[in-house]
């Protein structure tokens, strides 16, 4: 008996092959992914009996079973060779196109998001970011709108078509967020918090998992399997700084995290400079090395005026520098396009 | 109108001054904790108008009023100028005893409970540690026995007289393990799961407040905060060692948080030199470290055949070796005593 | 009396202006730097008297003067407002090109070197890099070939047409290096070796500046000043990656130092993916991200067999890869040259 | 043919037996270590001959031959069990009695160094440290007194029959130095200045080596073995702090890296609680910490007006305080002795 499958397609194999078996695992109540690379991979998930698996390798079009073992096997680009393409609407992540989510750190109120909106919108961003549960070092400190900053959200992004993304922070609230939001975000304190990766890892929603403060790349991998060894494998990795010695920065910008992910991990990876560095003039430049690193997509705080921002003002950007940034952003992404065809 | 307020007595102040001063407090609606400290200063919060400020000036056996400000004042050592003594039925943390917690990483079996509570008495410790909730990297590791678990530990504890401290992951199961411990602990994944810390900041039993695995002292304090700020000031801080660039030790055990934290916070603090280093034999020098540093009391992974230990088997001491370090920390502990009545 | 003073032309002076302050400055004995920036400055350092500054105040040309203080005035781009670029030869570091240095970890045969400055120069670099005093963790690991090394990497470079850079590890062999060298490296382990920088401050090579292992941007600044505190001007930082708890990574490779030390200095940045990461196939996104964030040029560990290298062999491209690379870094950093102009 | 063997004496093997086979090594013109352990091992370093070493195993009287290999042999207790104790005069580093060393962080002047020697030895210290050639960050600030300095210390030692520790910075000082020093200082920025370790690895002084800013436990081996492959096995190891993300202290004071080394090596290592720290009020309580932790001693910043001092003022203890602490460290060090023998 094993529960997680990696089926090597035969190179001839056509379309229809590739029907066929997957209907047969899934009459058997398995869940499949087919991999969206050459040869054609199918990653199968479920209670597989040894009979099961003899029959599959008796196929004859299919070339190679492999079982996936390890700790976070899901995850791990072994079991899914391909790219894993995150949908939310018609926006693809992890696909060919690198894709901006931009907003205030905070929700305010919901001028300053329709302005937000308008601003990420104008600057080529698809989705809109805002918290309404911030998590704040001290207990005195702005939590959030709660439920009014969830409407602000969804009524700023709507009116400018954009898709949600916003914070969790505890199961409580689980519900209520994915009411509003297209894509659910675990921030950086709750990594590891286990309880409510398994939560989001119950719901069908996207789930952009933040690297933690001093998370390693191992436990942050591992992180994405609790969501996905409960059935959500809609999962984006985000880069957003670690925690060392240096204090020139807010947090220390770990843009190699994006090519090491890719090697251990077919879910995408989205890069946020702005936490990365939490200085703004310093996240331009780190925007665009998250580019050509090779990131998905990117993650960054825009305020319509920093200076009187709620909370991270500092390392928010105005509109005139996201715009000016976003035009190199979107030069340097059409760049690497061509680059990526180079290989 | 404020919210924290110190008073100071005068020193020819009276038992029944204080008394006095403390029903006045209470009648008003506020809560009060008065230090065991010389002069002695009474520690208030509560809504408290700017008129009953007024009279307590007017009140000539208080020597001086200081409304607590800043963002962590609960916590504070301004605010509470003696040292907080944390009861754990007839057990104090924080007094004059050095007070050792011991008992394995995880909850296994009722026997090896028991053989755990057996040794964890004999060498001296007061408090049986026992994991039913693990909080594992992977998803696919043991996760503890949970509440089969908290019975094991609860009766194990009661044969020998010791109280129980275990973890709590998350809201969820607060009640449930409410109902078997004696001492809550917060691992270093939840240090900054702010709803956790206030869901245990609703409840009156004593928590255990592990530094988070890159946290600074600064956001423990603050984690602090959220609990006392929903009226629980029943905390003890746990060091348990930090992240960073060495890997000759699981963790690098910061015992200048000792100090550090009984400078800037009356609430007491013990250490964990098993997670601090993470190699059962460098535990018991960090245990003596720990002791001559003044910390009050310590919490110790042991276990009957370490080999054979389900989790942290690596840092867990057997029986001979914690005895052997119980004897040394008991007669250190008594030194240290001799050497406080110096100051 | 000051010794660091900062010169800004009026906007309508020309060059004969230019010329004529900078003649009355070096007749003074001081030595001026001009700025390649509008407006003009002139950066002066010497010992100059007040009567002197009282003089340049009176000077109608002159637009303003302010003396520079801090603890790394002449490396601060308050100092030095514009760009300073060093030149090796024809080839400008920190000017409009990205100028690539190559070659292997150690130098170890002649044949070795020339097939390496065959491929370096293929690609595109412009320098050679090569070890010939290595800094090991072990006294018992290969140390380098000293001079016979040297003579294999200045034969080899001059073949190719390529400058040469090479680490001194101490005062002792210095001249024995120069004698070589087109550029002078600091090793990591060496950034704070105060009396080896201040005896390469001494002579009027470049200095290629290596981050420290831990070193801060603040004391990697400080190191430059030691530098250029003793005359020599021509140094360029190089960032290589920090030490962090990660392990997934030799080191840490922080592409924001680009930006920050832009910022805060005048003297170009260049990086080393190599180390920054230590291992191969994460070097090219990391050389892009380099060339995306704004570095002035990078250096690069290659090796005709990386599996047979003396030192650093997982780190080290081969042919092939490199190739690859630099067809994209080449691509890329036309693409920057393009985004510049739209600032 | 082997570089590095470890005896072992038969356990019936009385004084004689060892001097005949010391006598035998060397008369080979090898050097010969006899460990002060049961049973006796002797550590033989040079060029061993494998005939040489068949004559050896046909001694009856020798129980044991280990060919010792690795990267970091010498230091190694695999090389030499037994403790190695390192003297100064009559003072014995390693030995049953924690040694302190105390005095100012910069050598000022003639009187604040006798005040300092004489306030040292009134609190039980046997060397007295001062900075003669100081690294400091920015070369602005104050960079020691040089031969001038070392004169004063020499002086103010030799007043209160006190012993003398001071850093060398480069080898061009080194000469200088030990014509005054008794034990030569390595700082932590030169842990991996290579040259600098072979340098006093040719003299036969004491040296201390301090741990490097991030140096690892690995790294710190193998730059004692820098030092003792040259010839000088009289090595004292100095924990002085590792750089971290705190800022809460200067430096996070590995107190683990006692036992660690300890277990690894033969060599002593002592704490530096001020370096440690860097918060004078702190260094107290990680003084008492190294001593229950097994230190071997340790090296603490004192000077008459901390306030006024030319450097580490902060982190310096006044006389009333330094008193204060060695007091307690005497009566703590002697409980040590006694739990030791309970081993």
């Amino acid at each position: 008996m094993t529960d997680s499958l990696r089926i090597e397609m035969k190179s001839e194999s056509i379309s229809s092959d590739v029907t066929a078996v997957v209907q047969q695992l899934e009459a058997a109540g398995l869940t499949v992914s087919v991999n969206d690379a050459t040869p054609i991979y199918l990653s199968v998930q479920g209670d597989i009996s040894e009979s099961f698996v003899t029959a599959l390798k008796n196929n004859p079009i299919i070339a190679d079973l492999k079982e996936i073992t390890g700790t976070y096997k899901l995850t791990s680009r072994e079991f899914h060779p391909g790219n894993s393409i995150i949908k939310v609407g018609d926006i693809e992540i992890g696909g060919a196109d690198f894709v901006t989510m931009a907003g205030p750190c905070s929700v305010e109120t919901l001028d300053q998001m329709m302005t937000c909106a308008k601003i990420a919108h104008e600057g080529g961003a698809k989705v809109l970011r805002g918290g309404a549960f911030k998590p704040r070092t001290s207990p005195y400190a702005f939590q959030g709108l709660e439920e009014e900053g969830l409407i602000y959200l969804r009524q700023a992004a709507d009116e400018y078509g954009l898709k949600v993304i916003t914070e969790v922070m505890d199961e409580a609230n689980l519900e209520l967020v994915c009411k509003y939001t297209d894509i659910i975000q675990i921030g950086a304190r709750n990594m590891q918090n286990f309880r409510l990766l398994e939560a989001v890892g119950k719901t069908t929603k996207p789930v952009a998992l933040k690297r933690g403060i001093s998370g390693t790349i191992d436990e942050w991998l591992h992180a994405a399997e609790y969501i996905a060894a409960q059935g959500n494998s809609n999962i984006i990795f985000v880069e957003r700084g670690i925690r060392t010695y240096e204090t020139a920065t807010r947090n220390t910008f770990d843009v190699s995290a994006v090519p090491i992910i890719q090697k251990l991990s077919h879910f995408p990876i989205i890069v946020d400079p702005s936490h990365g560095v939490g200085i703004w003039d310093i996240v331009p430049p780190m925007a665009l090395a998250g580019v050509a690193a090779g990131a998905s997509g990117m993650i960054v705080e825009i305020h319509p005026t920093p200076s009187e921002a709620w909370s991270d003002g500092p390392q928010s950007l105005n509109e005139k520098n996201y715009l000016s940034m976003m035009k190199k952003v979107t030069i340097l992404s059409q760049t690497m396009k061509e680059l990526t065809q180079l290989d």
